[in-house]
């Protein structure tokens, strides 16, 4: 295991050049050093508190997608939510950060690191591994909670609990290590993808579209809810009981991405406000966007297509709010809003996927848009890259597509794998009547709003 | 644009002094000395953390003003929250920040970094320059979304969009300018109220108080809602829907506000903590003058508004949080608590101004209160001013309630003259049918709460 | 008042190993060094976030405890939370603080620090005690809140705000002297069951069992809610009104626990992102607990149980999440989850005690467990204890039973003696027209949901 600092070099070119003397020949990586030693503290003390920042969007995730679906599935999607942060926690300690971050086979998986094994925390490499580890934790659940909106109000909770698993231990890492293998040790763990330059600097695709892939897998083996689409294949609008939940969900989404993006850095180095601002401009761009999208086109400003939008703009400056310019994040949620109203409605009416909370275009789609965008508006000033449109060359545009095009079909195909082995093996459906009662009174035996007169024909 | 710790110099003197060696002349910002670097890197944190909390006051403010107004708006609260922050953030990034801190015109309007231009994220400059950029954006979207509160329930949606960007790009950073000017080019961006010495430390008066006051010409020019008022003038109480989701808002907000309030030193220095402090047993005091006030006064402990006395402590303390002692701030809860319950009794009864949410009151009043407490409870042994009730000169009160007055004059006329021009141009109050059928139908197509039994007449 | 950074290395030995030669002789706690002025404000940096981070889990049992309970007492339940953390912030400044951490009285109590008088800010020392007191204050209200959720829906307001002053003001910070009292002045602070190698790093048994043992006398003192058991002793279930409201909180306690363990270092060093993987994997792991011996034992995955599941874990993880390995966390997590789930039971069922939000099993029964734990799964390569399970010394398990012994004859003793009296002198427990109306009508005089149609059988 080498140090942490020397890891972060092959990513972080800005942040190591701006540590200036700190990493000039005669102290580098000194221990003995003390500004190295508050430089390695400040890190640790940065990337902990992203991961949690990270880890509070599991809260936002719960929120959106219980508030975007029925009252009496309310308590089970809550607790896809939990399982996929518990459960999923513990399949990453054992399988999936070992995969992620060992020691490089080919390019393809990783090999070392299993349970953390050989972990000493009085060491200050230990003390990085395990503050890593978090972080990436927190990463691994996000991909999993994706895939919970997509597949809601109607999946067996027993079933979800084997795929939640098996996204977060086994589909997630595997191509995430072949574009960040090399986070933990360096060029001994560095996958294909990275080593052709591929950029997504906080998991575009990565994390969000991976998540997103894996729910439209889901969605397609699972088939719409009871009622969605008529018999004539028109969809029926099933809106969401609990909108206030939603939009706060949408805010702590927001809040948390703020640890997800500049976190990313995993050094407390001058670079993580400017992430921020590309964060928070695109954003908003994609929640006026969204907003004015719809507004044009069915006549009203929809609050559930303009929070999505919000939502649209954050995932899409993923992969670049490391290389992009404020101008630049700005047009680029534009686009992303606008793309996520056409996806969401080419979703439901075209392809007829039934996706409750819009996750497959939010995540899926727009994760790759802004993927390929790296390509495009990667700015000077700004990260390591050139983009096109500031006069770089294509290849790099090629490197993102084939990313987007290799994690689409890892993450649809060993996903669609997964849902049609676990349906054969012990189903993957509720039935009929668990589904029209609601999956909280049949599965969990519970209601989420005991007392409240809610509507029960739905 | 000159070194960001030179900018500091100016507000800060007390963390300059306590990084003694780090600023004595042999290494005076010198960017070869890994000592200011690291120092510079922890102020590029703690700023952006500080920015993070308050950018999560939205979803606090959001949770509060939906909370407190009427299941049949739901939506359309929510969504002004979303418009202030993302057609908020915009403008503010293209217009607001370059007239709130640029290059200063006559101590009265900022005149460069418009959008930005010229900044490179690569050096140490530009990286604090984005960085507080984000963090004055999340403090511009805090003034525009408290009139969204005061104007809830009656206007319309299109036209709440143009304020709120006339108010985010305009109306706050002028006035913003005269008190803060300095923060980012230093003396040659300084506004005439600081040069006088007005000292509002976070912002009760640039911050709450325009919000309040704009708020006020808004609630003024709309009229009341429907029924608020009998024909004989007398109020009727109007109940909040969603008192956990407020009080959930009102909980986000006293988190958010150490960001608010602690954050605005921008410097990792020893003072944050302090500063804490006294938001906190403000707060708690303000909390407890409200409870004890509305119980005596109407016989029981008001939830809504003990929270709002929570909020008026917070409000009051964001001024003085540097300058005050806990005792002091203790204090001054207790004033503000107390102030706040008669205030709102002021409004609703006698003025007849109907204000859903009580922000005029929580924001103005008790915006002007706190602003005014510097010149009277300013303690030594803390920050760099002696208030009158410790011996200091009156004169820091009466420039203390000079820059009250000018800031209400310019917030509540030109937020007078824009809620006046927009209603002429192209109205701003729903009409009766859509006021009473609820903005959730009218204007956006959607229930809050679909599914749920709500009674329809209210 | 000594150096905070002498205090600190009675605690974490290994934080000032790490920090190598800052504290060699030459350099060490000379103000003049810029890298000790560094540290020092990366330490008040990091316990004001921890703090802030702390204070938000207000909000979280805020929502646990609403939305467990029934709507008709949900804001009652909510201005019980405020009460606790306002009141409560008061009560430990004037007098908790300096009986728990000033100068020490034959072990038993501390003497000084009263109000945090001549406190003077300008001093490094005086930032630090404004900054640590802080972070306790948020620890003092975790423990008051505790208990809202034990007495709920029966209890009388004003009775309830006396109590929670005695619990913040003189129960906590007794006990918490014991065990935590150097924290502050050191040796000359120190508390008689630290001083035997008590170790409960932060605080499962000095936080969260003196919360449980107190709210335990306070339920048996109030007898079981009105309909909680049939004439023959048969419990009746009381379900919640809001699970996603309460899942929502469970969320929020999770994310401010991370402010809550590793914050309890109190200083930026590498041991914070360890202490943060440790408190993640056993809430994980209570979760799974939980939820499976609640699935196997019932018959489906209740969502309220594994919610209590993820807290049992939090609680049990608190006493050694710097002592256990990341293994070992994960193994305490499962048993924590399956411990809650029985304790329910058994204080439902066999001792009929009406625990509403089941804060006994969680924070007093997981407490207890966790805080015996570390004696047990303390780690070599983690802290600065051996466990017995890893060949170290039978002793520090009998002072760890010795202490959970004390503390719980301690609080729970003074517990039942102040609810006694209280009820005595001004009645504790509301009149069954009031229980039965619900306490939000008749001691608030409003109602938590206006407008929703709700049953009013209950």
């Amino acid at each position: 295991m080498i140090s942490r600092i020397t890891v972060h070099k092959s990513r972080l070119v800005l942040g190591m050049a701006a540590l200036g003397v700190l990493t000039a020949p005669g102290l580098a990586l000194a221990q003995d050093a003390p500004e190295m030693l508050l430089q390695s503290n400040a890190n640790i003390l940065w990337t902990l508190i992203a991961a949690i920042l990270v880890m509070f969007m599991q809260a936002g995730f719960a929120c959106v997608e219980c508030g975007f679906t029925r009252a009496k599935n309310a308590g089970n999607i809550l607790m896809k939510n939990y399982l996929d942060f518990s459960a999923g926690a513990i399949a990453f300690f054992l399988v999936g950060f070992g995969l992620m971050f060992g020691a490089d086979v080919s390019g393809v998986f990783g090999s070392s690191g299993f349970a953390l094994g050989g972990t000493d925390s009085t060491t200050a490499d230990g003390q990085w591994t395990l503050t890593f580890w978090f972080f990436q934790s927190v990463f691994a659940a996000t991909a999993a909670t994706i895939v919970s909106g997509a597949v809601a109000e109607r999946t067996k909770f027993a079933s979800y609990i084997v795929l939640s698993i098996i996204i977060t231990g086994f589909i997630y890492p595997i191509s995430g290590h072949w574009a960040w293998g090399s986070l933990w040790l360096g060029d001994a763990g560095a996958g294909w993808l990275e080593n052709l330059g591929f950029a997504d600097f906080a998991g575009s695709t990565v994390v969000h579209s991976v998540g997103a892939w894996v729910g439209l897998a889901g969605a397609m083996v699972l088939g719409p809810r009871l009622g969605k689409y008529s018999a004539d294949g028109t969809p029926r609008a099933i809106p969401g009981h609990n909108i206030p939940l939603a939009a706060l969900g949408v805010f702590i989404l927001w809040f948390g991405w703020f640890g997800f993006n500049p976190g990313s850095t995993t050094t407390a180095d001058g670079t993580i406000g400017y992430i921020a601002v590309n964060t928070s401009l695109c954003a908003a761009a994609g929640t006026l966007g969204a907003m004015l999208t719809v507004w044009l086109k069915y006549g009203k400003p929809d609050p559930s297509m303009t929070m999505n939008g919000a939502l649209a703009g954050l995932v899409a400056i993923t992969a670049g709010c490391y290389e992009l310019a404020p101008l630049g994040a700005i047009g680029l949620g534009i686009v992303a809003g606008i793309v996520c109203v056409f996806s969401v409605e080419f979703l439901d009416k075209v392809l007829k996927i039934d996706d409750p909370v819009g996750a497959i275009s939010v995540h899926g789609v727009c994760g790759a848009l802004g993927t390929l965008a790296v390509g495009l508006l990667a700015a000077p000033g700004y990260g390591d890259l050139t983009g096109l449109f500031y006069g770089g060359s294509i290849n790099q545009l090629f490197v993102q597509a084939l990313g987007v095009a290799v994690v689409f079909a890892w993450a649809f195909g060993t996903g669609f794998i997964a849902f049609t082995v676990v349906k054969a093996v012990m189903g993957v459906r509720a039935t009929k009547e668990e589904e029209t009662k609601g999956l909280d009174i049949s599965e969990h035996g519970m209601e989420g709003y005991n007392g409240f007169q809610i509507f029960t024909v739905e």
